[in-house]
């Protein structure tokens, strides 16, 4: 994860794009927020405009101080249309489903980032290289260097795209329902936490002999970490 | 859910916008398998054109046939900039991370399906009623009626989006990486299993003496179905 020292007290501009409307205490432009959104998710859905019409395409991304990366095929139509272009990048979490006395107070406990930008493709061999080893490396630290190298046929096929992060910000909501003056009402409430965790690897078939898993993907496994 | 009887057989046309172009043998336009992924997954980002850029918003979203609905408060400004619009309505669900010999054969097992449309308020109140008891009901089986009622008030301050899908594409990769070929490269390759659940439910406070949690949650609980 991209650490920052001295901590990252930053916040993103307030702009008519991002200003949070609705519950805006569950609002924050803060870099801290928005990134600690961006870096628990690696899964974000990146929304395109191509002919007037749009297009919101899952991926992973991944993130280095103020950028947000994501690549595919060189032949994406969505990688080769977003260049240059404006991008909206979603990251969302649902934790938990909020169940109240009413179905209007019924809600989630959600964590959302919603990040702004131009996208550039990465055509530097070297930066790419280095950027697709970031997304190796955050997801399974260690991982890179045991792997067979990359060929150029590889890299070549291989786009990346980065955005600057120009605007921001971060929604969350938390805690139980917010109805407590309706508790007299006889139904069950409360939260239904949800959870995501790796569970039991599924070794490749044909491997070698005594090719054990990897201790950094056990601790992985063992840590419940996503990311 | 919204079972069919007979099964429904039909496809969705294949489009300029839908047709899988990356991989196209791991996609479909059979409704059968657009329509379980909407089911299965409560999530979902739509996408939005505003004054030509575009917004990727997270929101829950419900299905009835051909049509998916999604709702939000009458004051946000993506409902009210949706009406009439084309929208683009994607959910995604990763199953596992693909782990290969090299960076380039890295994947992940995920389902998809990327749904478009022109999106309409729901004006009528009864029927806007209905949408939202599906929305309950489909996620929570039985709760409705245990419900304090929506005031008129609550009613007039929920908008409903129904979208009729006119074009929509899945996309489900699975197994194991795809490298069998590099088998003999010393490091492990497998796929880690990512697994979404209900954990232990969070009674709100202020909850009534005795008021237990229903079994129908209990079950919803037990079965580790999120919807």
């Amino acid at each position: 994860m991209a650490d920052h020292y001295p901590p990252d007290t930053g916040t993103y501009p307030t702009t008519e794009r991002t200003r949070v409307r609705r519950s805006p205490k569950r609002g924050s432009h803060a870099h801290a927020d928005v990134h600690a959104i961006l870096d628990v998710s690696s899964l974000c859905h990146v929304g395109y405009v191509i002919d007037g019409a749009p297009y919101v395409t899952p991926t992973l991304h991944w993130r280095e101080g103020d950028y947000v990366y994501w690549h595919g095929s060189s032949a994406s139509r969505f990688l080769r249309a977003a260049e240059d272009m404006q991008v909206c990048l979603t990251c969302s979490i649902i934790d938990g489903y909020v169940l109240a006395r009413s179905a209007f107070n019924h809600s989630v406990n959600y964590r959302s980032a919603m990040v702004f930008g131009t996208a550039h493709l990465v055509d530097d061999i070297e930066e790419k290289n280095d950027a697709l080893r970031r997304l190796i490396e955050d997801l399974f630290p260690g991982r890179w260097d045991s792997l067979r190298s990359m060929t150029k046929q590889e890299v070549k096929a291989t786009s990346v795209m980065r955005m600057k992060i120009e605007e921001a910000s971060a929604k969350i909501r938390n805690g139980p329902p917010g109805d407590v003056d309706e508790a007299d009402h006889p139904v069950w409430a409360g939260v239904l936490p949800i959870e995501s965790r790796l569970v039991s690897p599924q070794p490749a078939p044909g491997l070698p002999d005594g090719m054990e898993l990897p201790q950094s993907l056990a601790d992985l496994i063992q840590s419940g970490r996503l990311r």
